[in-house]
Formats: C-alpha cells, structure tokens, sequence
C-alpha cells in the first residue's frame, strides 16, 4: 500500500490539509497518508526541515514525504523532488530537505534531485498561491502510484540548503544548542550523546543554571528535579521531571547549552 | 476504496471524532478518512459550510462528506442527505450544505436531497445529543459501501438554507466582505479576482487602509508591505508579505472591503 | 483491514504521532489508524484512561488500541498488553486501562493482560524515552497483523489501577462529579442517568447554582439557560444553551455536583 506523509504550515483549522487529502486520493485512492505535523509556525523552513527529518526514518521504503513551508510560492523558486535511501520528498526548492541531504552526504547514499516541470502530473489549474494543493500533492500522488522519478522533469545539481545548528568544541567540552522544545518542555539539543556517554562527570549549563551529570530516565529523578538525560534520537536533553524544563527556565530553541568536563 | 470525510466543531481532544471512525470502519473497514477540519468555532453553521465548500471540489466522485455543526441536535430539525455532484453529503438540515446547493443551482447540475428516516442504518440506541456518532457517521458508512440513496428516507425539496455573504456592485466598484481569515493571517474575500483582473488600477479600503493594484504572489513584495492578490479559489485576497494581516489591521471575518477603480 | 488508535499526550506539534504511524505502516501497511486523542493532559494519565473508554465501545472486534502516556517511561514499569470483548490495548502498565479493567469485570467478560518481554516484536533499538514508538506502536502493529497474543509475554495478574472517581449516595440524593469538560464547555458528570429519570424533580447543584430538572435536548432551552441532560454516554450533563457551561461557572474536572430529589 503506498505511504505518503504531510508536513506544512497551514494549520488544521481551515480545511487546507483535507484538501491535500482530496487531491492525493483522486489519483492514488488506496494511499496511506499520515500527518507528520501542520503546526510548524507559519513560513518557518527550519523547524519544519527538523520535525520531517526526525520522522522520517521510521518510514518504509517508497514513502513519498510531501513538505509545504513555502514562503516563496508563486516566485521563481523551484518545485522539487528528491529521491534517498529509497524515499521520496516533495516540495519547494527552499532548503526544506537540507537534514536528508545532509543524512545522504554523511551516510554516502545516493541522492537525485529533479525539478518538477513535467505540467502533466499537476492540477489542470495551478494557482499562485497554493502550490500544496497544486502541484507537490498531485505529483506525490502520481509517484506513489509508480510514475517513474525521472519523468517528473531534470535534474538539479545547485538546490537551496539552509544553515543548520550545529555543536562547536570548545576548551572545556561543547557548546551545544537547544533544537526542539516538545509538548511537555523538554529541550532537546544538538549534542549527540555519544561525546558524553562514559565521559566523568558532564555538566551541562544552560539560562544560568548547571545539570551535574546523565540521569536514566525521567522517572530516575524526584518530581521538580532538573535532569540531562539521552532523548529517543540519541541526543542530550534537558528536562525537568513531571515538569517543563521550557517554562521554568524560560528555554527558546537555539539557546546556548555549555558542556563542561569537570 | 470508498472516500469519506469529516467537518465538525467537537475539538480533537476528547476523543469524539475517533469515536466517528469507529463507527464508520466498524461498518465499512476500507474506508478512507480526511478530516477536514474538526476546530469550527462552536456551532457557526456558517464556517463550517465555508470550510466544507472549499474543501469539497477536490475530492472525487463517490466521496462521502459528514458535516456536523448541530445546534439543534435533539429538537425537531430533519437529519438529512444530499446528492450532488456525485458526491454525498450527510448532516443537519440546518444550512450547512448552503453553499453546495448554491453551486447546483449556479451550475445546473442535479441535486436531491433526503431525509434520514430509514432507522436500520443507523447505531441501534440513538442519544440525544451526539447524532454524529449514532446517525450520520453509520448512515455515510452505509452510504460508503453502496447501500441505495433513495432507500435512507423520502424527499426533501425545501432544505434550509443559511444567508450567504454576498460582494454588492457600488457606484464606484464593489462592496466584498472578508469571508475567511488562515492560519497566516491572509484575508480571503468573497470577490471573484475576475472582477478585478484587466481593469486599470482597482483600489483596495478596508479597516482606514488602502491596498493600490493587485500583486502577482506573496514572494513579490517586500516583507511587511500590505498587499491584494489572487488566492487559489480566484478571489481577491489581502496579505502582509510574510506577516499577518488579520493581526495588523484587526481584521475579522464579515468585514467590509470596499474595491473602487480610480 | 486491521484496525489500529492511538492515544497520547504528545500533541501534534512535533511529528512524534507520524512518527508512530510510519512504524506501524513498516509492520502492517494496511492498518486503518484513528486518532482518538494527542492532546490529553502532559502526564494524565487519567484522563487518557477516560479519553480511551469513551470511545473504545465503537470499535470492531480485533481492533488494537495504543494508549502512552506514560510519566514511568525508562523506569522498571511493565509494558502491558490486555485482551478484552475481542478488542487489545497496548501501553504502559500504569493504570491507563483501568475503566477497560471495570469494564470486564462489570460485565464479566474475560481478561487477560500479558507483559512485553518478546523483544523479536520491538523496533531493534529501544531508547529509554519513547517506547510509544520503539515498544507499543511495533507491537500493536504485529498483533494487527494476527501475531498471537500469548507469543508476546507472559501473563500479568496484578496489572497496576488507578482511582475512578464514583458518584455516593447521599442522605437527599446523590454525590456525582463533573469527569469530562468538552469542546463546547458542557460538563459530564458521573452520575448514570438512570438513577434520575422517572424521578420526581431531581435538582442539581454545583458552583452555588441550581439546576432543577432534566432538560430533553440542547434544543429545549432558550439560549443563555443552564440546563441538566442525559448525555450521549447516557450520564446526567449540565450545559449552557449555546454557551459555555465550564466558562460561565468555572468549573473544573472533579467538581462536585450535588442531586437532590426536592
């Protein structure tokens, strides 16, 4: 059964994302589709880059990942699709994929790139301002059906990448950043927690306030207390227990998080 | 596979509209499910119809569409299904479905309408205050898997209808009215872009500001300029580029936009 | 087709529930999956309990439930599944299924609890923070697609329960207690309706308001009244006609609601 996956900015109150639903079914009706999130703040590429590449691993091959956060539509950016690691990723041509470019770079697989000018696998109609709709829904829909990647239009050598975070070393150990904020206030950060496993005695800094050490779990800890721990990606997280770490420390994502090895 | 989709003002959180999906697969399993949107204000009959309307043209032929925006569940008012357009809608008869008949009308195509009498598609205890569940979702789901319109109950010919915002021609232009308001802050209005493309210099007022000259596409003005272009449903619509023009202007839904061609 | 719901704390911000559902779709691509709820309270997990019993009575027979919230995650509590009137839950040994548990017993239908120790239906790495998707969702996902439900571990007999709250009789009536606070403000209390209807002016109160007498439906009040109801789970409701009765009164799960027969 074909999979695809929606990540946007449109929100779930005006109907936009049933819509996506309508298009995808009208080519490809037995798709699967599942929502990855709609309420990446509004035109913000990178969080929306961040929430697609901690999901999609966890996808099966053939998965076709449908991504809108498009402040340029109806400019001259182009519409993209990239194929790795036997997935695929529909979009704009704004830095929306650089994590999976920077997967496939690091982990030496292939990676194709086309833009989309093959009008043929888009709505009879293409408006200016919703390209969602238009063009990356439909042409999802036709490769999940089986269209050939390289049908869709030629290749791209040069796509647009955004800067992403990354954790510098320093004298006395990292300097890391928050890179996600989840619903209960835990900071997770950039720091893999491989450069701190089996070290003595990390401490962590970050909004003036010091963590001593890796914790288990969060039930290892007393209600209240502030604990780092390793998160479900393998990275240091900040958390506080059976509490918001983000709203007792006031935490924003791209904070400071000092690593010291006392 | 059989298509149906949900519009509804319950929230997610309470769990009422994974009840609807229950019922609905409990009775058709293969059926696939869009929500269109479940965040309604409470009871606006309006909204929801707009949301519906909007949503509902690109969704193919047999879909079935559940609205439930139902003030008056419990009292006398009908449960009713339409046919139109080859797709199905079922719900109150409290004007929901307004625009859709407007379009029949518009368009010439065939509308029937019935109310929902025929108990043995319906759960077997019906409550009082949640026909969603135990009417209208088993009865699309009977529907969905090609159970006979005409066998759900007599004919309706005079379905209520709700007043539909309508743009007014002035001496000077138009009169239009913002009719929906996304997540971004971009104020949709109920003016055909047609009405406005090829005329020299149209004139934009709303809320004490003044919008000159219809823009090709958010991407071209600068961040922050106040401008009008064309949203994908071809009707005239007023932006801040990368900004929120509800929140600027204070805009609302229901406000005068007056178009003047000087 | 197999059918599979989730419900969990996680909100729909970050793409923890896609995330969950490329999982399943990994193991079981054919699965229908129903969101019942992502928005329960960071940690209820009575509510989540609550959220999942309302709803799990309209699912078919074979349907598997995920259920995670789960504040022990990473500490020595069990992962669980249950069996029970044909239905399996999957989650955290931490109470989440106790109304399921009273249900059984309620109605002396057969239970039986294992605990996850087969790891050969775990994802292959288990991060001490999200066993929603590297324990529950592959092990739902493997039961969905006929995996037998002793292979998965061997049986629990002291399953971990939380408190329910439960209405008292009173000297004048009844003791009950508002459970559920919906979308539109109506609160649910706990109290059967069967144990008013027939009686002779049954009174309520709660927040130094009186209500007297059981309305028939929504529709039956002048908008702006506060009237009792039988509720579509067939439990005794205060609501505001086209208002919001949790606003207006500032009521809170847990409020006490007093019945008296006058």
């Amino acid at each position: 059964m074909p999979i695809l996956t929606l990540t946007t900015d449109f929100g779930t109150k005006d109907g936009f994302v049933g819509t996506l639903k309508g298009v995808i079914w009208s080519i490809c009706p037995e798709a699967q589709i599942a929502d990855i999130s709609h309420e990446i703040a509004p035109q913000n590429v990178l969080e929306g880059a961040l929430a697609l590449w901690r999901a999609y691993p966890f996808f099966p091959t053939g998965t076709v990942h449908v991504a809108v956060v498009d402040p340029g539509v109806g400019t001259e950016r182009r519409p993209i699709a990239a194929c790795m690691a036997g997935q695929f990723f529909v979009g704009p041509d704004n830095g929306l994929f650089t994590p999976m470019y920077e997967d496939a770079r690091r982990n030496g697989w292939g990676l194709e790139i086309v833009q989309l000018t093959n009008t043929s696998y888009f709505l009879p109609n293409v408006s200016r301002t919703f390209h969602g709709r238009d063009i990356f829904s439909p042409v999802a829909a036709h490769l999940a059906r089986g269209v050939s990647f390289g049908d869709l239009g030629p290749p791209v050598t040069d796509p647009v990448r955004i800067q992403l975070l990354r954790p510098q070393r320093t004298a006395e150990g990292w300097q890391a950043h928050v890179t996600v904020i989840d619903v209960f206030g835990n900071l997770t950060t950039d720091l893999p927690a491989a450069e701190v496993l089996g070290r003595e005695q990390p401490v962590f800094r970050l909004r003036g306030r010091e963590v001593p050490g890796l914790s288990e779990s969060y039930g290892h800890g007393k209600a209240g207390d502030l604990i780092a721990l390793v998160d479900s990606e393998n990275h240091v997280e900040i958390a506080i227990v059976n509490g918001s770490a983000a709203q007792a420390l006031g935490a924003r994502v791209g904070d400071a998080v000092e690593v010291v090895f006392v």
